[in-house]
């Protein structure tokens, strides 16, 4: 299936049967996430894979009690890390270096470059730089999941607050920014038979030939 | 070519060739940018799509000169709106009633659920959230040009208030986020030699089984 095709195919699916997509599936969809772009390539955000059924419970109620968090094969979470610096600009420094087989030095220019972003922002302006990074990779799992024929529904309806005390997050320097709930539309779901909205192209798109 | 496939094809290309990307081409990754998944389907940002030689000369200078700019076939500005309020959430309403062929009077409990969640943030917020809807779309948008086996850079690299001045963006009631330059990589760069650094699987994801 091609990506229009898929993505066509894709909606919102609020409504899941409980299935459990295969391992080699998740893993797939989990490796385009991993392969998304990234300003800088830095990816200052983490991903909780979530399959355990009593942690999801925990979520329940933190999420307006919206069933595809239970009836979800894995729930995703997508987190922006709550801070960083310098530490993790090295961690990134030394991920190139090991990666390219190369000296680690030879990237002190690139390293200040990054740390240049980094110190550049506001504390604020650091997690919202984190939050639009993680969102491609979001794009790029809803993408992906729709190419492998599984459901996937991105979700912001939660209370941060309350899934980053669930989780744990503070003492992991995380904070929760979405969800991706990953499995297989029911079919009591009547949105799936509803037509695709989205604006029109020129409407969306503005050309300047 | 498989996504995985595409995406480890794909790198931020740097320098590009020049050459003109097909319009039909063109059209399938915007379709697939619009095609995107957005929060509540609100879809609260605009994407300029700039083949013209001239305006992308103008980008240039504001962009610190990075050669993409100009060597590539299509420059995508990825813009959120900048405000937005009962209007654009009524012309939301109207898309959908349009397009489902329905009463628009049917979606009154979604359009005071949408307009809950707009009203609900500050100006700042509400520019965040849209800036991250585009996001999404961005990270859709690159996996489908690697789809395509065409090239494209998510470009965060220029000043925006002086993209926003040189493209009247202000007067559109947009501001600029990012940029995507689609084209074909040159020989030239070297870039598309080294391996792709990606975070390791076990840092980026943490897994509750």
């Amino acid at each position: 299936m091609n990506l229009i095709d898929a993505l066509n195919w894709r909606y919102a699916t609020k409504r899941m049967t409980g299935a459990k997509v295969p391992d080699e599936t998740i893993h797939r969809i989990l490796d385009a996430a991993r392969l998304s772009a990234s300003s800088m390539g830095f990816q200052p955000y983490t991903i909780l894979v979530i399959s355990n059924e009593d942690v999801k419970k925990k979520l329940h109620p933190a999420s307006f009690n919206q069933p595809q968090v239970i009836e979800s094969s894995h729930l995703l979470v997508f987190c922006a890390w709550a801070d960083y610096g310098e530490k993790e600009v090295d961690e990134y420094m030394a991920n190139i270096a090991k990666t390219r087989n190369m000296d680690v030095a030879l990237l002190d220019g690139f390293k200040q470059a990054v740390m240049g972003a980094v110190n550049g922002k506001s504390p604020e302006e650091k997690f919202n730089w984190a939050a639009r990074q993680a969102y491609i990779a979001l794009g790029t799992t809803l993408a992906a999941a729709a190419l492998e024929q599984v459901d996937a529904n991105g979700m912001e309806g939660f209370n941060p607050a309350q899934v980053d005390e669930a989780l744990g997050l503070k003492e992991k320097n995380l904070r929760s920014l979405a969800y991706v709930a990953i499995g297989y539309r029911s079919a009591e779901d009547q949105l799936q038979f509803a037509a695709k909205v989205r604006r029109e192209k020129d409407k969306l798109f503005h050309f300047l030939n």
